[in-house]
């Protein structure tokens, strides 16, 4: 058994600095690379790079919307064509940055309100799509399972990986508890862990009401904005090493 | 005897329409296309590619300070290393959405205060140089004759073009005569065309106190952003090619 | 029988210019000046407001969303807390500016999404309606009839003017055909003038399906940003004082 | 004898923290508040008055560069035109969002490389003063001493504070000394103590080559940025009042 762990990374900017990516760095295999649009900035887009480069872990752009002041966490309702073309750029942006660097882009993985409304917007999902076929149709496109977009990119003929949360509730119909409800996040490192193990290693995840539903599982999103966030990922991998599963790149899978 | 004709493209922004790109796409051979930081967004940078391949004109990188408020025409002293960063971003992401469009980037043209400040700090010169040169060596560096980012150009081991203007005033040494001066700019097309001939013909240019000075030519820059300015590039390439000078991409030569 | 007459002013950034403003200035009554989130900068603002008293026009402000990319056009989904802050924030610097030039704010026009959003969401009405009482309770609050901004303007204790498009059809129901349909949009300006007189004499206008609908009227909108856009202004202007009607704005009503 | 003690706040920026604004405010007695150009935004805004409010700290304007991304510290060659204009935007938004929370605005400090280079550009200094003239003849101005804005601060007859620095180094010509210098800064809270209450008291300071020189003190500056700077304003404020020095704002002195 394998699976990928992957996290957001690169979202400090100018004088702020934002999340624990050298110590995350440790236990990760892919980063998703704020691409400066929602955070981010070119310097620290370099710098995170050859971060992911010294350990060896996998580079992915992380497209946002353009809205550093709501860190791409709001809905903007850009037009399809709009849309196609912010995240070509941005993708150009931190693939020819890691080029530079000597580091071949792995993947792409929409940020917050982006990612979120192409879960539900077939017409959103499908000009993302276009954009990451348009700049290389080797890339992989990290996804929730049963989303809109998953379903446009398998369409498009892209490689798609299955995103999970070893740390967030599922409902029975497979989509995550909403934070708004108690019980929607799990804090306790090793039931995250053996739920980890589940996950990858039987394909399914109790679900908030007790039944046992099935999961596609080919990448695990660790948070890295949470205090904690990376001893819970270095627990993470421990773990799931202790259980015999390999856990490196989905790219390399 | 052969020139290339480079203007400044793509520098609208969202609902802001500047410059005459259609208009000039018709005269010119290599397009300087706004990167998003002094000028330009996703959506104007690919549009105004797919312009440049449909008329068949070659397509640089032209990076400036983030800046867009001061449209790039601001100092900014930014540290080595951000200028650096913020050159290679740039460069990526054009390149990147270009060749999305089936096109090969040809060379870089730094915008505004960045290229007026690089002409002359040789620490910021060697920074730019850094960023193209990291990026991809065989891009063509545009400069003035004579500056400090032309001899680290040339020191990086990058071609190198020379920028001349056939539409402005040279001092004795070969420099710019400055904007505030009186007879710095030459408005009449006739006198235009006929300093651009002399200069690629002959290598000089008669100078502001009427000597007659030697001057490298590898590409003549074409202001887009004034009235009539479609216009002008039209009588300059067809003034050049009525005097027997093959008009091409520079990186065709 | 009285009418004021806005646009929406100040909406060019930097090197970008957008809009007729000297034109328009001799016709409006009250203009909407851009706050610097999706259009307009310090001096710009400064240079309308000086503009507007040249010419006597009463100064609003006009906030949007922070979106200079889209133009304030795009539904940014903020929350009530950042909605009223920001519209604090754009209201206090329109205020200031004109207060340093000697001129008194007459009202507050939301701008593009932040507007029509505020026309059906109760929710970011009232937050737009706290930031107005918060700063100033004599400020007159521009909206369109029927909406949930106007009801939380009204219930707050704000003065609410009612705003009419002249050139723009109408639905039966009062609200306006959408710009997708045909007919949506009245380009004859004699037909415009008809409209707005009979808007302001009788406070009635014929709908799209032939139909007369009763309507509120206390200011005429005039688009700015379209060709011709001061001439209608003028012809709108001298139609309505032709037939005894004063042009004049709300404030000094 | 009485001092007042300044620190700059408010400087967080959407989902990015900076500072310890909760902390410093029970110490100093004079809140720099970022206006929202080089850092802040409109919520965190009106939360840091909220907050001045609170702990009786009066507030003043702190305007800087547009420069989000170099947190206003790198130089931006602006017009004096344009330096008037975003520094009264600035200032009519600070103190327009003061007033909705009903608090009056002190006064201004300029931030960062906005400060540095008013110290020694008579023009920008003048550009600077203009601004705060044109808003409120009565807004305190905070500057170094023997600096061209403290100068033309006088001229336009503003009421102006000699701004002290406890915790670095002084040149024996009363400048600072560079922070890349051996000893330029002061870490031990005890000495910084020491100094200020001398300052305070004698109005001397011992310069770096043991030399005691002397030295207007208004205000003293407390930086916010670094660690532990929040206990070292409380041993700041119990050691001058222990001193019986009187620590209050400049505005009520």
């Amino acid at each position: 058994m394998r699976i990928d762990l992957n996290s957001d990374m690169g979202e400090s900017f100018g004088a702020y600095t934002i999340g624990h990516d050298a110590g995350l760095m440790k236990s990760i295999t892919s980063a998703n690379v704020a691409a400066g649009f929602h955070a981010g900035d070119p310097t620290v887009l370099r710098e995170t790079i050859r971060l992911a480069k010294t350990h060896g872990v996998a580079v992915g752009a992380h497209p946002g919307f353009p809205d550093l002041a709501g860190f791409g966490r709001r809905e903007l309702h850009v037009t399809p064509r709009e849309a196609e073309d912010l995240v070509l750029y941005q993708i150009a942006a931190v693939a020819g940055v890691a080029a530079a660097e000597g580091v071949r882009l792995q993947h792409v993985k929409p940020h917050g309100a982006l990612f979120n409304m192409a879960v539900k917007d077939a017409v959103l999902a499908d000009a993302i799509v276009r954009a990451v076929a348009a700049f290389d149709k080797t890339l992989i496109l990290f996804t929730l399972p049963g989303s809109e977009i998953l379903k446009a990119g398998r369409a498009a003929g892209l490689r798609v990986a299955a995103e999970i949360f070893a740390d967030r509730a599922y409902e029975p119909d497979g989509t995550l508890v909403s934070r708004r409800k108690p019980g929607s996040v799990i804090h306790d490192a090793q039931t995250v862990v053996k739920r980890a193990v589940r996950m990858v290693n039987d394909a399914v995840v109790v679900a908030i009401d007790g039944t046992t539903i099935a999961l596609e599982a080919d990448t695990i999103c660790v948070h890295g904005d949470t205090p904690g966030s990376d001893a819970l990922a270095a627990a993470l991998r421990a773990g799931l090493e202790a259980a015999g599963i390999t856990v490196m790149a989905i790219g390399r899978l």
